[in-house]
């Protein structure tokens, strides 16, 4: 694989997928080929099953149901669109992937971490992101800054309880003290200027193997 | 759980579908408690994920894609279905299940048996059948049956090479192996009516248990 494949992580306000496009567009006026991405990333299949997962009408899907479907959506659009786009050698940062499942579904939904690791590891295979960017803010600053953004949509996960986004933050917090050579932290409770400094300092010393 | 959880597996032209509907009639009457079912068995969201399946113009979509989504349509059928009648005493008779997913995926289209089973862990946890009825029969002779019956139509699987067949039949003995105490092995190359009298002999060791 010639490309460079990196995830953006972190609970809800962190402000992951801003600062994801202004590192795509910094990268891009450097001159890198990058592709921007996050899941079901408009492949058929996967769209198809994020309707499933959607579909306000089915309110009796089971938990382990749904975490099969986002991995197969993940399989889909790993298959698709990443492993294709590292191939022709871009960077490709993908808002989501593996550890949200581990995060959300494996701790706070309860089915356990190594359970949807182990459907996961079927999924992706040895596809692992090269570099984790895990953007860290307390759930009481994130719930914060997503009250003050009224241009943002609350989403479903918006609104769970401050239980469910402090379980989400312990779980992240396992997985960099787990993973630390691929989950780098960033502090997410600076200003957005700064978090975006951190961001592309830790990602620049990735770079040098990438071809222009 | 009160009730009785059979599953019913085999080849191609081995008679299981059929046999099937022979032996739930029987059991209803002698005035026992039945449910026949198959995935995705009717059931909204595992229908839904059938859908994607078998779209036909999902030509594109990667074998663990499908694997996950059959492991998704089967966690929602036996939740929504399955539990519930065994936990209401009911014999459910189930045409594949688990079996079918580690024999055609797992070994026939080479993913792996044990990654295949691990998925299913996932999916089904705990709820395994009590009996596996397994009608062998050799590939030649159960093609050669379907070619016979001109009522039934050809489906995906009939049409795979003779080499696939094989293979089938293969992991299918493997498991009976490994698993004496589930599986029973059913020569369903007998007449319909010494298959069906074999079958039933062995289900009814299971029956004391169950109220009429």
């Amino acid at each position: 694989m010639k490309g460079l494949f990196v995830t953006f992580e972190g609970g809800e306000g962190a402000g992951k997928s801003s600062i994801l496009k202004e590192i795509s567009q910094e990268l891009r006026d450097d001159g890198y080929p990058v592709l921007e991405t996050r899941e079901p990333g408009g492949i058929d299949i996967a769209e198809k099953i994020r309707d499933v997962i959607l579909n306000p009408s089915h309110t009796s899907m089971d938990a382990r149901t749904e975490a099969l479907l986002y991995a197969a959506a993940r399989r889909q659009h790993l298959v698709e669109k990443v492993i294709p786009a590292l191939e022709e050698g871009k960077i490709v940062l993908c808002d989501r992937f593996l550890d949200s499942s581990l995060v959300y579904q494996g701790y706070a939904r309860g089915l356990g971490i190594d359970a949807v690791h182990r459907i996961n590891e079927f999924a992706i295979e040895d596809f692992m992101p090269e570099l984790t960017l895990l953007f860290d803010i307390t759930p009481e600053e994130g719930l914060m800054r997503i009250a003050a953004n009224k241009e943002r949509e609350q989403n479903r996960l918006d609104l769970e309880k401050v239980d469910f986004h402090e379980k989400v933050h312990e779980a992240y917090q396992k997985l960099a003290v787990d993973f630390p050579d691929r989950i780098k932290v960033i502090n997410a409770s600076q200003s957005f200027q700064e978090v975006k400094t951190d961001a592309i300092q830790v990602l620049r010393k990735y770079l040098p193997s990438i071809q222009k």
